[in-house]
């Protein structure tokens, strides 16, 4: 009934990781495909992880002023037309609602694939005088974008996400907006999901559909393909003169506010997995794990099961004193080795193990998820070693990571170099760009696309001419093939 | 373009409780119309309090053993059919996707109006054994049910709420599980929201669709009519037999899961606003209040200003100190007297004026918002003074509620005084019922309905005939107008 995987896998050299990563996905119950195409459930241990995410990202928008708020799921078809870019970005995606209540609807409804709309329309009657800016709103909701090829987490045609929505009175106002929530996600992205960003802005083809500059960040997978993490848009006055915005300046001049709006989604998730994952599993960054110490109790005998509890409560009882989330497994129906393996697939970065003989030399066994160390730690002193350990694994998978992209970015000056390296050693591949729309097509031919042009001056300004057709240069940027 | 404040007003002698009730939401900027027939936005003011009533429930369902997931919005129709009962409550009700990415779909989705039939599809995948159970999910979501008469929070076609899915091995234990997530709304609503509340069991009629036995929780509104605050069902075994969930027990039999749902919506904001307001607007009780505390500085030349705002500070990170939610108004273009009628709509507990005088004199005025009590207060020992005031005035809402819903509860023994108290006093009207078709249709006739039987036996027993009919009663139970 409802397995997407076969048709999920593309063929090739990359069906190995495709494999991998669902597999993962489901054995590690983080999500599981349903009856309902392209949609998927998120298991409590995948939505344990986007609860994380949202805590973190929703503390970090109110400390910098933004508000919650919720707006409608379905939106006038006539809404989304409204902004020429806009609906032609979005018309192939849509699922439409044309019957309610058993009548059919005189106009059509769409399922938001996203809320500029929706919320133009409402910040016309909200907004009158410049003392009403900045608006700055987010909600945290489910999209549909109606998509064919899908892959839990990556791509789903409902997926989860915060969008914020801000409005200003003047365009420096709204680009250091859209400028300090990129800042916001890079800085989560790299300090709690442990993976490092390219940041820069998305070429005119490649940026948000009624939007004027898009900025984006960008992370290389396991894989060496490049995956966006999220977007900021200036948006320019697009939205606010196609809904009619306007608002009363100082001087008493109406003018259109300038606006942003901005996304991280459940795709985060993929990240994680795709970006640290091993062939054990997932290794899970300790900010980010639903468990941060398993414990698993050794035990054969009923008397050694009674011997070990107490050690288990307190160190159990320890950590949780000490903030640590942590998971003590008494399964009986399991032997150790399996909750071993079944806790390393779920990633767990730490593993207390604690048998009779731990008992008896008040010491237990520690394992990282990430290297695989294990020693023996005294129990005195065990929750700041566990502490300490946990950021080390923090620290080391992020290092890893960071490694690894090292690995995978090049520089290419000629379109040979440039076809091979976006294989080997695949990753980012830095190039003198035209932006033309036949040198895209050309790199699409490649599978490949620009990624981003890097918001440092002296990196994007062009070295040479363009790397596909000798042309002059409009930029420095950053290829990759991606998902 | 989006006023459908005329015809939600209902004609008769409710409608100035009912215009009183939208003026609230509006001016106080809970929520707004939109241009889309049924549907809110729920302004960030109503959205903080949601989230104070998110925190809550999350926190418990957690601490008793539940996890959060989240299943998909579009649901195919099929599924929706495969209970009997279940497509007859919710057919007339659903919003149909006919089309997505373009293309007409070969079925139907509808967007989801509760989520037990993609969910026990998922739960035939999941469960195989006793070792599986209990399930205890839980999801924060939003829901469709095509309405015709909306109202903000109370009654719109999309909400929000958290819906609850659990299944057992055992009859009692689902039982027990239904029972016990009533109880924690129960204590939610009365400790937190201040609002007393009536628990039974529906009728047959009343019960939700495809339920084996619905509990509920009913209170008092402003004008004595009822509402359903929340809903706790024992499914039965009727969705694991339609979904053809299965498991097998210890002795290694079939058998099919016990199951149970429950929810409650951002409708509980609305009871907030019709149980506590007063003619100024909302009065909220401080436990789910986004700002328990306004300080309201006053002065008129910028001397005065300068004067205050050491104080008005040193007040404000004193009370954040301890926990208390305070927000410091200086807005500069509205008076001091505009900001109290404010934040008095708003309904925040307590008020704090700081004025030069206060700053010399080292004390300041608070003000109750529940009683409008003005007092002068040392600045020393003021934060213990606000924490107690707020404990007073959480239970003071409290008390005032239920003291209504003890002038409005009485009893008729006959046809002739039921139909006079449903009216006057209205609010609850003890009955003996004999729960046929005939006797509820005289009811609804009265704009009646039975709200609610007793749980405990001796309060449920019938202590004479039916009230309507003359007949022998079945029970004795609480016959209300509602919402």
């Amino acid at each position: 009934m409802t397995v997407e995987t076969e048709t999920d896998v593309q063929d090739g050299p990359d069906e190995a990781f495709s494999k991998w990563y669902i597999d993962t996905v489901l054995k590690a119950e983080l999500a599981d495909y349903t009856a309902v195409r392209g949609s998927m459930v998120i298991r409590p241990y995948g939505y344990a992880i986007w609860e994380l995410i949202q805590q973190y990202i929703d503390r970090e928008l109110k400390a910098t002023g933004h508000q919650n708020a919720y707006f409608p799921l379905l939106i006038p078809l006539s809404f989304i037309q409204k902004e020429a870019e806009h609906v032609e970005g979005f018309a192939p995606q849509l699922a439409v609602v044309t019957h309610g209540g058993g009548e059919e609807l005189t106009e059509p409804l769409v399922v938001r694939p996203t809320s500029e709309t929706i919320i133009y329309d409402m910040l016309s009657k909200w907004i009158e005088s410049y003392r009403d800016l900045p608006v700055l709103l987010n909600q945290w909701a489910n999209v549909l974008r109606w998509e064919i090829r899908t892959r839990p987490f990556l791509r789903t045609a409902e997926f989860l996400w915060q969008e914020g929505h801000t409005a200003h009175a003047t365009f420096d106002e709204a680009n250091e907006e859209a400028r300090l929530i990129l800042d916001l996600y890079v800085r989560f992205i790299e300090d709690e999901l442990a993976i490092p960003v390219y940041q820069g802005r998305k070429t005119d083809s490649e940026k948000f559909a009624g939007g004027l500059i898009t900025y984006t960040m960008e992370s290389l997978m396991g894989d060496a393909k490049a995956l966006q993490m999220g977007t900021s848009h200036n948006l320019g006055q697009n939205f606010s003169k196609a809904f009619d915005v306007t608002f009363l300046d100082r001087e008493g001049k109406r003018d259109y506010p300038w606006s942003t709006s901005w996304a991280v989604t459940t795709r985060l998730i993929g990240a994680l997995i795709m970006v640290h994952g091993d062939a054990k599993g997932l290794r899970l960054p300790p900010r980010v794990a639903p468990f941060q110490v398993v414990i698993v109790p050794i035990w054969r005998k009923d008397e050694d099961r009674a011997k070990v509890a107490p050690l288990v409560e307190r160190v159990h009882a320890a950590l949780v004193g000490a903030g640590v989330r942590v998971k003590s497994d008494w399964r009986d129906q399991v032997t150790p080795g399996f909750k071993f393996n079944d806790w390393e697939l779920r990633g767990v970065p730490v593993r207390i193990e604690i048998g009779p003989r731990d008992v008896d030399g008040d010491e237990v066994v520690v394992a990282r998820r990430d290297t695989k160390e294990k020693a023996n730690v005294p129990v005195v002193g065990l929750v700041e070693r566990v502490q300490s350990l946990l950021d080390a694994i923090q620290r080391n998978l992020f290092t890893e990571a960071a490694s690894f992209v090292r690995a995978h970015t090049s520089i290419a000056d000629t379109w040979d170099e440039l076809r091979e390296r976006v294989v080997d050693p695949g990753g980012f591949v830095a190039v003198n760009w035209c932006d033309s729309k036949e040198c895209e097509a050309a790199l699409a031919a490649e599978k490949a696309t620009v990624r981003a042009i890097p918001l440092n001056e002296i990196e994007s300004s062009p070295t040479g001419p363009c790397v596909c057709c000798g042309r002059p240069a409009q930029f420095r940027c950053v290829v990759a093939r991606s998902y």
